[in-house]
C-alpha cells in the first residue's frame, strides 16, 4: 500500500480542511428495504450533500489545497455534471474564478445549475479532443489551475471524507458499497476503509452498460469506456491512472448491475425512503438486489452518491 | 383553554405510550430555500415517519390507550389514505385486527398498501352515506372499536407528539405552519405549542380549493367541505367538533395557498432538499411562498405531513 498515490493521512487532512464547506451528511435505514434484502443497510446520504452530490468533497479539498498565488488565477475543469457545479461552488467559497468547459448540447438544467453557481462557462463541440482542446486554450489564456474530475490526488482525498463520517456513524460494516465511474469516489473511500476499517469489504457497483471498471479490473490493466449505454449518467467516464491502481489493489470485487435493476433500486429508495437519489447513487442497492448472497445477514454501507435528477424524465 | 378536549398532559402520556411504535423524524434544513424565502425554515420531516405521514402518531396512541378486553375485538375505520395505512400498522404492531372501509373507487396503490399491512379492507360506493352505512355493518359484525381519522381524542393527541419533538429540535420557533384538512394534525401541535412554546404563532396551511377551514375560522361555525378541489388530496375533509375548537382558540390564523403555488413549493421541496413530500405537505412552504411578510426575517417551523405520491403521476 506504499506506493499508492493517496494515503489515510491525506483523507484526514482532507476532513479538517474542507470541514467548514461541506455538510456532514445523514446515514438513514429503512426496515422495509432491509427485509426486502434481508440484510442491514447503511444508507450514506450525499445526495443531500451541497449541489446535490459528494462532488463537493473533492472540489473543495482541491480548491482550498491550492496556495494563495496560484488559488487566485482560479481553477478550471471539463465536467457537464456534478463535479462542475462543485468546482463552480467551491471556487465562489474561496473568493477565486472556475471556469468550466461544457459541451455545448449539455442539458439546459446543467448549464443554468454552473452557470448559477457564478462559473465562467466555454462551451465547445461534444467531443473529447474538442473538449480537452478548449480547456487547454481555457488554461493558457487564464492561468487557471486545471482540476481533473476524479484523476486528481486531492479530489480523491476529498471524496474519501465520506467514508470516515460513515466509520463513525455505522461502525463495524461487513460491506461497503460505492459505485464507480472514473473511479474518484471508491478510490477515495476504499483508503478510507482500508486503514480505519480494514475488515469491511470494499465492493464497487457499475452499470452493465459501462463496464469498463469491471472489465478493466479483470483485464489487469485500463480498458476505456467505449459507447456506454445506460441511465447512470454521472458513470460513463473511464478509470483513471490514479484511480485504477487504488481499485486494484483495495476493491474487493466489481458489481455490475444492469438498468433494469438500477431503476427498480431507485424507485425503491424513492418510494421506501422518500428520499431522491440519481441513478447512478441508486446502482449501489441495485448490487444488493443483483447479488443478494454476498450480503445475506450483513451490515452493508452504501453510498449514495447524488440527487440531482431532472424532476420532468423520470424513468418509470 | 380548560374547556379544550384534549390537554398538554395527554399529548405528553401520548409521547411515552407510541415512542416504541414511531420514528423521532429529523428536522431538516434549507440554506438555499432559506435564501428564497428570506427567512429560517425548519422542517419536521413526518414523511419519513413509519407509513410515510404523521398518522402513525395518531392510529398508534389510538390503538395503544385501548383496553384489553376492547382492543381484542380490532379497531375499524373508512379512510382512503394515509389514516388506513397508519391504522392498519398500528393494529399489527399491537397483534388486532383492522378493519378498514375504502371507496371502491380508490386507487390501486392505496388499496395495496393498506392490504399490505394486513388490514381487512370492506369497499363501499365512492358516497359519505355509503361510507358511514358501510362502516356501521363493520363494527356491528366485528365489535371493533371505531377510530375517526381525526375527530377523536386520543388522535389528535398523538399527532401532537410531533410537535414535542420539534419544540426541542428548533428552540425559540417565532411561527409553526401545519396543514389542515380534518384538522387533527394542526389542532394537537397547536396544544403541544400553546403549552411549551407559548410566543410561537401557529398558522393553518389550507389548499385554496378547500377552504372551508378558512372559512370556518372566519364564520365561527364548522362550515363544511363541498366538492372540493385541489391537488391536496390529503386535506379535502372538513373540521370536527373537537378540532374546530381547538383551532380557533389557539390558532393565529389560516393561510390559504393556490395549488400552483403548492405545487412550486412541492418541486422547490424535491429539487433543493431531494426529499420526497406530497402536496398537502407542501402546502406548508406554499403558505410562506404566499404571504412572505408574515416570515421573513423570522424562524419558523414547517410541518411536512407526509411524503405519500404516486411516482408515476408527478403534477409538472
Amino acid at each position: 500500500m506504499n506506493d499508492l498515490p493517496v494515503t489515510i493521512n491525506d483523507v484526514k487532512s482532507a476532513a479538517n480542511r474542507i470541514a467548514p464547506y461541506i455538510h456532514r451528511t445523514p446515514v438513514l435505514t429503512s426496515l422495509s428495504i432491509d427485509k426486502v434484502c434481508n440484510a442491514e443497510l447503511y444508507f450514506k446520504c450525499e445526495n443531500f450533500q451541497k449541489t446535490g452530490s459528494f462532488k463537493m468533497r473533492g472540489a473543495s479539498n482541491a480548491v482550498f489545497s491550492l496556495d494563495e498565488e496560484t488559488a487566485k488565477k482560479g481553477v478550471a475543469t471539463h465536467s457537464s455534471g456534478n463535479f462542475a457545479q462543485a468546482l463552480s461552488l467551491a471556487a465562489r467559497k474561496r473568493g477565486i474564478k472556475a471556469y468550466v468547459v461544457m459541451p455545448e448540447n449539455s442539458p439546459q438544467v446543467k448549464k443554468d445549475a454552473v452557470a448559477g453557481y457564478g462559473a465562467e462557462i466555454t462551451f465547445c463541440k461534444p467531443t473529447q479532443l474538442a473538449r480537452e482542446e478548449t480547456l487547454k486554450q481555457v488554461v493558457e489564456r487564464t492561468g487557471a489551475t486545471f482540476i481533473h474530475p476524479y484523476n486528481n490526488e486531492t479530489v480523491i482525498a476529498g471524496q474519501g471524507t465520506a467514508g470516515l463520517e460513515l466509520i463513525e456513524q455505522a461502525p463495524r460494516l461487513d460491506a461497503l458499497i460505492v459505485p464507480v465511474g472514473g473511479g474518484g469516489l471508491i478510490s477515495g473511500n476504499a483508503i478510507s476503509f482500508s486503514a480505519m476499517s480494514p475488515d469491511t469489504l470494499v465492493y464497487a457497483a457499475e452499470p452493465a452498460g459501462a463496464d469498463d471498471a469491471y472489465r478493466s479490473f479483470r483485464a489487469g490493466e485500463i480498458i476505456p469506456s467505449v459507447n456506454p449505454d445506460t441511465i447512470a449518467d454521472g458513470l460513463l467516464t473511464s478509470l483513471g491512472s490514479l484511480t485504477f491502481p487504488i481499485i486494484r489493489e483495495l476493491v474487493k470485487d466489481i458489481i455490475t448491475v444492469t438498468d433494469e435493476r438500477i431503476i427498480a433500486a431507485m424507485r425503491l429508495i424513492w418510494e421506501r425512503m422518500k428520499i431522491i437519489v440519481e441513478p447512478s447513487a441508486a446502482v449501489t442497492l441495485g448490487a444488493v438486489l443483483t447479488q443478494p448472497e454476498l450480503f445475506t445477514g450483513k451490515r452493508v454501507g452504501l453510498l449514495l452518491s447524488g440527487g440531482n435528477v431532472d424532476l420532468t424524465k423520470l424513468p418509470w
